[in-house]
């Protein structure tokens, strides 16, 4: 089997790779073609998280799983918290074929989620970009959603504010002008991305215009939230999987308090395919759900894999 | 991280080896300091199964899974139809530390877990071993078996009576007559093995004498069966896990017709580490469910990788 570590990623997947690898195998699981095995999610004491996503893509030829989770001990002794890495198994004998580092790759499929949904229901004439939260993650949700609309400016907000001037170089970097805003000026924004940690919602619902669209991000397990309920009441509420969305994501809540019934979720995978229309007017609020699913991170790690096999790179042992 | 590839297990983990690995996890679990995370398990199509199981064992420092399934197909093209990998992680930092060959270790551990319940439960003037199936399995459970008890003879069953000379020759080598007999004659064992992949019931409760142990071993999935449900019904029940015992295990079929409750069984990690008396009188039918579970893989990979270390084999690669 190849061996793929985490050092060879940022040479071998860029964002526009990631974002084909993810659109494709959201395509093919709204063709029935792909799909997601339960997700295993352990917490292991001290904060300690670990789990298991995986699935199966009959279109894309992929079986594997994502192992890994976050420890929080790990900055204490130079060692990133969030550890994740990628197995892929042939689907047609269950060989091992891949082992591939996942951090990077993590990061880059999440932000082609989002992207995606910004690419498919955001208005074509988007200006305003906002970012609730400025930690790692939000960086690589930045630079992806300006690929994607021709964005004139970024408003942004975090719980800790002076956390705000990274992103705010980034946006340098992309040439965009960067404000520090309250969240009540969160309403100038004609898309908004989420990512945030939060245990409680930082974005409410009177924070946000007609018209909008929404990426949250941050909500991929039972207790986080980051926008107010009554937002998924009266949007358009997308998702990369809707079991995940309503059991981990950020739709838990509106669920729960009524405002949302699962059947009126639609897979984001519905409007690349062409079974749902997407966005039906510039005054419609358009969410997308991301919660990260197994297929997504086989998605990326197998383009990483064909493009070392082409490349002569990483390497191959026995097992 | 180590690659511990499977030629290599054979000369590295022993029977022995196992019992001992396995012995120590089960007690652990019964200390409630390891713990198995719920099974995923996935029908892929054209009989195909693919899974993991996996856990964490606190007291023996193992974070893992093992990965793998059944690929039916594989034989006609010369790959062994059972292929399964073990991962294993840093239960402190989530990093990966080792992978493993699978293969054979799963039928080290499962022979394992058979012998420390003849060893624990079974009369120790135990004199003739039962054997119900002789496929590839049963060798090992032979062989596990006859380490545990001084067997004086041993009769065997099989569906396909043509596959039971492989066994009898495993028998030969380790000095025991051997026999093959009707199910009917199974009432002169003192202990049986199953190790079918049955769909029905082929050991029935009049099969059966009193005083008698059995280690049902076969049955891993929902709708597997070995044993008339009865007998469940009559015998002190024990299991590796209780949960899977229930829901995957031979004690499905007694639970579902209200012959058994869940309450009933004892972990077998109860009875090593002497919270349970064990066999209680040289009349009662003892009977172990043995569905195999995550840490017993985790377990015998370590050792795996201990050795693997002390003798510098194996294959250290980045990730």
């Amino acid at each position: 089997m190849l061996i793929v570590p985490e050092g060879l990623i940022a040479g071998l997947v860029s964002a526009e790779d990631a974002f084909a690898a993810v659109e494709a195998v959201f395509a093919a699981m709204s063709r029935g073609e792909a799909y997601n095995f339960d997700v295993v999610r352990e917490a292991l004491g001290e904060g300690r998280q670990y789990g298991f996503k995986s699935g199966l893509d009959r279109a894309g030829g992929q079986l594997g799983v994502k192992a890994g989770g976050y420890f929080p001990g790990n900055a204490a002794h130079g060692i990133i918290n969030h550890q994740s890495t990628v197995f892929l198994f042939d689907p047609e004998t269950g060989q091992p074929v891949a082992m591939v580092g996942g951090g990077l790759l993590t990061a880059l499929r999440t932000a082609a989620a989002s992207a995606i949904s910004i690419d498919r229901l955001a208005r074509r004439d988007a200006r305003v970009l906002g970012m609730v939260g400025a930690g790692h993650q939000a960086g690589f949700q930045l630079r992806a959603a300006a690929r994607v609309r021709d964005f004139e400016r970024v408003i942004a907000w975090n719980l800790h504010p002076e956390m705000l001037d990274r992103l705010g170089a980034i946006a340098a970097e992309l040439g965009l002008p960067f404000e520090a805003v309250p969240l009540e000026r969160m309403v100038e924004a004609d898309v908004i991305v989420t990512i945030t940690s939060s245990p409680a919602a930082s974005l409410l619902d009177r924070h946000v215009a007609p018209g909008t669209h929404l990426a949250c991000m941050g909500t991929d397990t039972r207790g986080k939230q980051e926008v107010e309920p009554a937002l998924l009441g009266r949007a358009s509420v997308f998702a990369d999987e809707i079991a995940q969305s309503v059991s981990i994501g950020e739709a838990q809540h509106a669920v729960a308090a009524g405002l949302l019934d699962a059947t009126a979720i639609t897979p984001l995978g519905d409007v690349i395919t062409g079974r749902h229309p997407g966005r039906r007017s510039d005054d419609e609020i358009t969410l997308f759900d991301g919660t990260g699913v197994g297929l997504q991170d086989l998605a990326v790690a197998a383009m990483a894999v064909r493009r070392a096999v082409e490349r002569g790179q990483g390497s191959v042992v026995e097992i």
